[in-house]
């Protein structure tokens, strides 16, 4: 046995609340190490007749990584207290016990501080995101590029959209009114929530430069206009999600501004961190910034006032205008405090507002259910790429970074996971598949088959291209004879399908299958108890065959795919989705 | 190399702010098994000529237990962001990186995601217990048995003093007063802190069972009385910490005796976990409790008024009677919500109380800087008594278990962890040692030359015995011929030391040292950059001898032994504390 192989310390994603009266536990173990992993567990104070009482339930293996088995159990502990430990046995029938008092001979009956503790099931400290985002498909739209709908707010040197490539610094007027026209095309395409980019006052055409956290840019529209928007997505039940930057402001940002004209003497001289003084900003700047981009200095938001105010600009929002959700930018680069006081602030005024945190990396310490609903899960969205459009990784690993990432994190914070393909901070989706719709159209099939909450970002549905920022940035092709109808009316499907089938649900269990014969073949059930739907998808250009578990399923979706009983047939970058109904 | 062994997850124990600009991260790897490790850092925006700056800096192991090395470096970020990664050398000379994405062969340049991070050290952040902790040395007084200073305040049935062993149920008459007359025997001691358990109105003898938290249990005086207590603490640079028993009340609380009498229509019904009407104790309680314990119902602090309630108990004792520290009795079956409502609460009171869990287990999700300050350190006890006291534990056994504690927690977390070797709620130390005094003074030794700060349990002192509670709970001797002055005077000489010795400091460092041929020695170095205490304990009755590093050393303490150059000789039970300044 692989002791130094073996992990397991409670809370975060070894030992969580699921839910107010569930408990998962997960241990780890050198993959293929260990054939039996069985949860002793019991309350720490039930004895009888002067016994401590005591239950074996069995754990099984729900996913492995490269190096890693994953064993699982979910119980109910009766009076939300439970000790616990593990009794162990590998391939060579060695059995040993496993507590936190480290690898045992016997069970320590009398030594209660010898096992693992997960001391009381507290409601309020369940991770809980809103339930609505399990059912939502998220939208993002970058409003500068979106829809020019009200020519008259066009900033001077406005082009004519979509006239030339996007630049850092060119307009196309997108705006408010432009949304609220292409409501029902969002609609039609079946997504239920839109994340904008930023939206308030501010000089850039990204808008992440904030000038006036209270005010609306001029050239996306007014407040009443924004009312409106608001309203209509609620009409057609769309929430509505904005960008809360609040890492750093635009150097415009009237405090800073006071700071730059009064120095050290203005009062808001502590609302950043300016390191000396006067300011300037070459070579780089001497205050802190996002980046050290001059433009946007670093908030200090452990400062009382300033933290008042953005926490009354969280407020504000949500209180006047409805909206839905908060995406946090450069979430990981502001203090845990902060976001703390943030979460209880918004849901004060809003129980079930989301709230995104911008964060790149492994995420854990802000995903206990203090801070965020959910991060941008990139690391999804890079071993998607990497194995889909890139070819840079194989199967094998592929399978084991998706498992990885989901051992990862317990599995209500998977269920709420942002997964994305790309963004406004990346190359477009069909650029990185180099052109080739069928690699699109296989990852945006994972992406809206898996577990977590999709977002599509704007245009990919219709195969836009571009890359990094501001390539990625292009107007939206309004164009219908410009735009991938094929595509669109297959992520409509894909939408469609997920809306309709239960199995497809984030709570509903995710596992990858190898199927008979064909290693190269992508394969993963999402199921329920009584039914289960299998994706199977060939990322190569050769035919392949394959043996199902199922004859007589129904075929939800397929390209390129026969099917003869059991033998299904893909040919190069085919896939199918099949539904078995016990 | 064995990569299964390798392991980091930022924050927690394995990268963490030391203080506002100081980072500490640490890389688990199989014992033995690499020979170099070097972190690769940097900040993830600052570029040279297109390519990011990365720094090497060499790790170190700090400590090692069973089955892993602990591999350690401390930076201090620029801008105070960082991301970094590892390159590991195997003793065959493997040579590897690891980072979030794993293990790679080459440093990932252009994968920004790739990499671990430490996204920004936030001042506000960084976990950070009060600096008087640091230097404080605990006493803990139950005070029905401390002193009996008051006999007007006995309660009915009151026992002459120490005339009978201590039961559950009965009076000895300890008070504020009783305290108070001793407060000078307890400087004379050495002792600058004291924790008292319940003080407030209850009906037991140990006064976990509350009342009313506002009140003073009569039995120990008045209000008056112990604002007077406090003073006289302060006037001699004692700090006073109360027991908040806010996991349960008592039986009597008034509250829970409303929900007694009016059952559903009671006001108070959610205040705690009601599972039915008529309320019934037997056989268990139909309501939640701490232990099935039908005297102590569970609160329920989840429930706003509740919550409000006994923060304002918090505050209360605080900003009136200036107290100085909370011990949080069954800290851990309460909810985290609760608790960082807690710490802002007092913290904003008084900004250096010290807040302290009760936990007998691994606790690192209590002390993330959001919560406590210190957990009861029952882990360093079990081990210290397995090894000195009962010695079921060998040398190694009880180095890799301290070492595997202190590689739990962040430096700054075991700097001020509250380490006891005993309790009113364990067998007393003498008592634990089988009345061998020697191996007490060893445990003592060893307590107060290690890191965190020391708590001495009234009595233990002076050599007082007793069994699990009630045993342990006798009445203090003042008979000054019945007291072990001897183990008066060596208590009262380590205290000294320690507030003399900055080596002795809990920032200093810490290592076990093996000295040659004598494996069975205990032997660890205290040290700062320009000094060096070295302990050395022989637990055995045999004489040994050993060779110590440095030959003109200053002997701080020494018992039964015998040091010629660098041979010293220990005889049985024999210990010695030497200092050399280079």
């Amino acid at each position: 046995m692989l002791k130094e192989a073996i992990h397991h310390r409670p809370k975060d994603n070894y030992s969580y609340a699921y839910d107010k009266d569930t408990l998962h536990i997960q241990l780890r173990a050198k993959k293929g190490d260990l054939n039996e992993v069985t949860l002793i567990h019991g309350d720490p104070f039930e004895y009888y007749e002067d016994k401590p009482v005591l239950h074996h339930s069995e754990m099984r293996i729900i996913r492995h990584d490269e190096f890693f088995d994953y064993w699982f159990i979910a119980i109910e502990p009766i009076r939300y207290r439970t000790h616990y430990l593990f009794s162990l046995k590998d391939h060579h029938n060695e059995q040993v016990y496993f507590a936190e008092k480290g690898f045992l001979q016997e069970i320590p009956y009398d030594i209660p501080t010898a096992y693992f503790k997960f001391p009381f099931l507290n409601a309020v400290d369940v991770f809980q995101a809103p339930e609505w985002v399990k059912n939502t498909v998220w939208y993002q739209i970058f409003p500068e590029r979106f829809n020019n709908g009200d020519e008259k707010l066009n900033p001077p040197g406005t082009l004519a959209w979509g006239s030339t490539e996007p630049e850092y610094d060119n307009f196309f007027g997108g705006d408010f009114e432009g949304v609220i026209q292409k409501l029902d095309y969002l609609k039609e395409l079946g997504i239920n929530g839109i994340y904008f980019t930023p939206i308030f006052k501010a000089t850039t055409n990204h808008k992440y430069d904030t000038m006036d956290y209270f005010e609306i840019d001029p050239q996306f529209g007014d407040k009443e206009t924004f009312k409106r928007l608001v309203k209509e997505c609620h009409n057609r039940d769309i929430k509505v999600m904005l960008d809360a930057v609040f890492n750093h402001s635009g150097y415009y940002f009237e405090p800073f501004q006071d700071v730059v004209e009064h120095g050290q003497n203005s009062k808001y001289v502590e609302w950043f961190y300016i390191n000396e003084f006067p300011l300037k900003t070459e070579p780089i700047p001497n205050y802190d910034t996002f980046a050290y981009e001059p433009k946007m200095p670093k908030l200090n938001t452990e400062h009382l006032e300033l933290k008042r105010y953005l926490l009354d600009v969280a407020r504000y929002w949500v209180e006047e205008f409805d909206i839905d959700g908060w995406r946090l930018d450069v979430a990981n680069e502001v203090d845990h405090q902060f976001w703390r006081e943030f979460r209880q602030e918004v849901k004060q005024v809003k129980e079930d507002v989301y709230i995104l945190g911008e964060i790149w990396h492994d995420s854990m310490p802000w995903l206990r259910g203090d801070q965020f609903d959910a991060v941008m899960n990139y690391p999804f969205t890079e071993a998607s790429l990497d194995f889909f459009a890139r070819g840079n990784m194989n199967l094998g690993q592929f399978k084991n970074q998706i498992n990885h990432v989901m051992a990862s994190y317990p599995q209500n914070v998977n269920e709420v996971a942002f997964n994305l393909l790309g963004s406004h901070d990346t190359p477009r989706l069909l650029t990185r598949c180099n052109d080739d719709v069928q690699s699109a159209k296989q990852l945006m099939l994972f992406q809206l088959t898996f577990v977590g909450t999709p977002c599509v970002y704007y245009g990919d549905e219709i195969g836009m291209t571009g890359g990094q920022d501001p390539g990625c940035r292009k107007c939206m092709e309004w164009d219908e004879s410009k735009q991938d109808l094929d595509l669109f009316h297959f992520v409509q499907n894909l939408i469609q399908l997920r809306k309709d089938e239960k199995s497809l649900h984030p709570a509903s269990k995710f596992r990858f299958l190898t199927l008979e014969a064909q290693p190269r073949i992508v394969s993963y059930e999402r199921s329920t108890e009584d039914e289960s739907i299998i994706v199977v998808i060939n990322p190569d250009d050769d035919e392949k065959v394959v043996e199902l578990p199922y004859s007589h399923s129904d075929i939800l979706i397929s390209e390129g795919c026969q099917i003869n009983e059991k033998r299904l047939t893909l040919g190069g970058k085919g896939f199918t989705i099949i539904k078995e109904t016990f």
